[in-house]
């Protein structure tokens, strides 16, 4: 059988890949009394006095809510909320599987950002965290910096971010293998969709000093008129430094690293054949890579990475979001900051002993068991030593 | 230790009392190519092609949302949405241990019927249903209404329907132990609230004729000015034929059944001195009813029912809503119309034989695994011959 065919024969033999789990028994008239009606109105208590007590008395802490409005779907675009609730429900397996993490498929039926914010903020007191998938840009931008703002917990957009930490950690790999260092390397990046703008954020935050954010009508440069939004705005000010215009093609001429989040095809041999020595190359468009690892290889650069399973160094978010959030849940963290993503790419990073690397292994396998459990520790370490835990997780429990 | 102590303890341990689980492996490459990317597209393009098709791709058709905005809780009254949540959490662990329903919590950060209405809109592509929970009255009937005309899954408020149902079937069993019938008796609801009126709505639906409605300043009739709203004009239409005013006392002179969904204490012994022979009492007040049972019992009630668990014919509302939902959820319906509550009603008072009735076991135990069951199959043959029932659930299925 086909994969196609296969993958529609498991979703209908289980309708759907999630389900409910009760932590406790009620078989007697005394669980049930305890669980809920007349004990339950103790916790219930308890936190109305203090609404951090919900931590304690409830599954807040560990609930997470997988946030979309179905606007940006895998490789298949707005295909609306309904339609996307399969991939939302393999989201919220993957956060079980990989770091137990609980998550409910939300799916959100407008494509209004206002809306999309005041639904996430009436939500709060259901959830620990909101991860936002597979929203449209520009639109992402604003509603995850909004959220950001205006909520107590942490609120993550895995299309942006999750890319981005794990293409990151590809690079630092990466560079050890070429014996290159990040402040002085030139990289292009094309698509300055979700993944795009995020990876451009953290190399900055890395100390990466030469960058060029491409989209589809070349270089971003400040006074650029054509195709312009705000976050391109931002992004023209903190790359390109000497405002140079143009396209890909000239780009790419000279650099060290190449960051494909576009389409199919975009990078040419050519292209590569113009890169820096030891061209690395990040080619993530899915299903099909800017460039073919073969075509790149025979272009000459040395280290090539994709979105697929089916090709060495494969830039799979699942190494990332799951670890994010057990880490950040497991200190009560408010919010996910750059320093806590850093150090999530540093730990996917660092799965890889240096005498492992190789050209085809910069990037480690989803399946190892250590890289979630690595994750988690260095985003709750980052989240504790910038201070931004809640203080009901550093205070002994008192029933 | 005291049972406040040990839900505390109960609560804190588990850190609540609901997680997910996965109905998927995800072990293997080839298992998520199959539960995520890529094969996860094709469930969603078929779903996007005809949206009713989430019913057997998705978990859709087995997840109920438990949504409130914490303002009518228990005993508690309005403590907020936070502090619901261990009340949330513990229906959701009753649907799934008495009816393998999946169930989440969704407690909102507003009292504003419109945003609660609009939320609930927009949440609709994640869940089969929506049981709507401890939302104070009378906003709780506009909302329920709203929602079950612009929402195309059942919506069920279970404070009033829920409490109803049981009560309905607690009352067809009375009336079967002391040898009335429905349609010649004389009924008085004390309590205006979200489960008076349900009840008064279902009894009315199965023919009693004679009902009088009170409320703390007495009776309801057309054309009382003092403390009325839109649901105490609608029901003094149908209730109080001879618009009658004047106190409970006045009220319950010669009426066969007392049904309190009021406050402790209300009902006196005098009082029941004056009902007609063999006088049937639903004291359901909590946590102390309207009037003990022994007083009631004393002052010549043949059959007396209470919300707690300590005195025989507890009303409880885990007899209906897990069945209720299984039974909606299994065939597809759309709504949950009063066929189906009243088959319900019908199916919880026959579990108990005419053989094994007496006076103090005219309710089932909760615990009788006979009662989801039998509320399940007369709902979901009730959904079926009232015609509401999705197209998709009589169609054979094909990927």
């Amino acid at each position: 059988m086909e994969l196609k065919e296969k993958a529609l024969a498991l979703h209908r033999l289980h309708k759907g890949k999630l389900s409910i789990s009760t932590k406790v028994s009620v078989r007697t008239k005394e669980d049930l009394s305890l669980a809920y009606s007349p004990g339950v109105a103790e916790p219930c208590l308890k936190i109305a006095e203090n609404e951090e007590k919900a931590y304690e008395y409830t599954s807040k802490g560990n609930m997470v809510a997988v946030v979309s409005d179905g606007s940006a779907v895998l490789g298949l675009g707005n295909i609306g909320a309904q339609a996307s609730l399969p991939v939302m429900e393999g989201k919220a397996i993957l956060f079980k599987e990989f770091a137990n993490v609980d998550a409910v498929p939300i799916c959100l039926q407008t494509n209004d950002v206002e809306e999309i914010i005041r639904t996430v903020k009436l939500l709060e007191p259901s959830f620990g965290g909101v991860n936002l998938e597979d929203i449209s840009a520009p639109r992402c931008f604003e509603i995850e910096q909004r959220l950001i703002e205006e909520c107590g917990i942490p609120i993550f957009h895995d299309d942006q971010h999750g890319t981005a930490i794990v293409t990151v950690a590809g690079l630092i790999n990466s560079l050890k293998v070429v014996g290159k260092n990040l402040d002085e390397i030139k990289i292009v990046v094309n698509g300055a969709g979700a993944a795009g703008i995020s990876i451009i954020k953290l190399l900055r935050k890395l100390g990466v000093r030469e960058m060029i954010l491409c989209d589809t009508k070349g270089m971003i440069y400040s006074g650029r008129e054509e195709g312009m939004n705000a976050i391109k705005e931002e992004m023209a000010k903190i790359t390109n430094s000497k405002s140079l215009s143009g396209t890909l093609k000239e780009a790419i001429n000279g650099a060290d690293v190449f960051i494909g989040v576009s389409a199919v095809g975009v990078l040419s041999k050519e292209m590569v054949q113009t890169m820096n020595r030891d061209a690395i190359i990040f080619a993530m468009a899915n299903p099909s890579p800017e460039i073919m690892p073969n075509e790149a290889k025979d272009a000459g650069a040395a280290i090539i990475g994709t979105g697929r399973s089916d090709f060495p160094n494969q830039v799979n978010n699942v190494l990332a979001f799951p670890g994010i959030f057990r880490g950040a849940l497991d200190v009560g963290a408010k919010v996910i900051n750059e320093e806590m993503k850093i150090a999530a790419a540093y730990a996917i990073a660092g799965i890889i002993n240096e005498e492992e690397l190789t050209k085809d292994y910069i990037i480690p396998d989803p399946f190892d068991i250590n890289v979630a459990n690595n994750v988690a520790k260095a985003v709750s370490e980052a989240a504790i030593s910038t201070g931004v835990t809640r203080k009901a997780y550093s205070e002994p429990i008192f029933i």
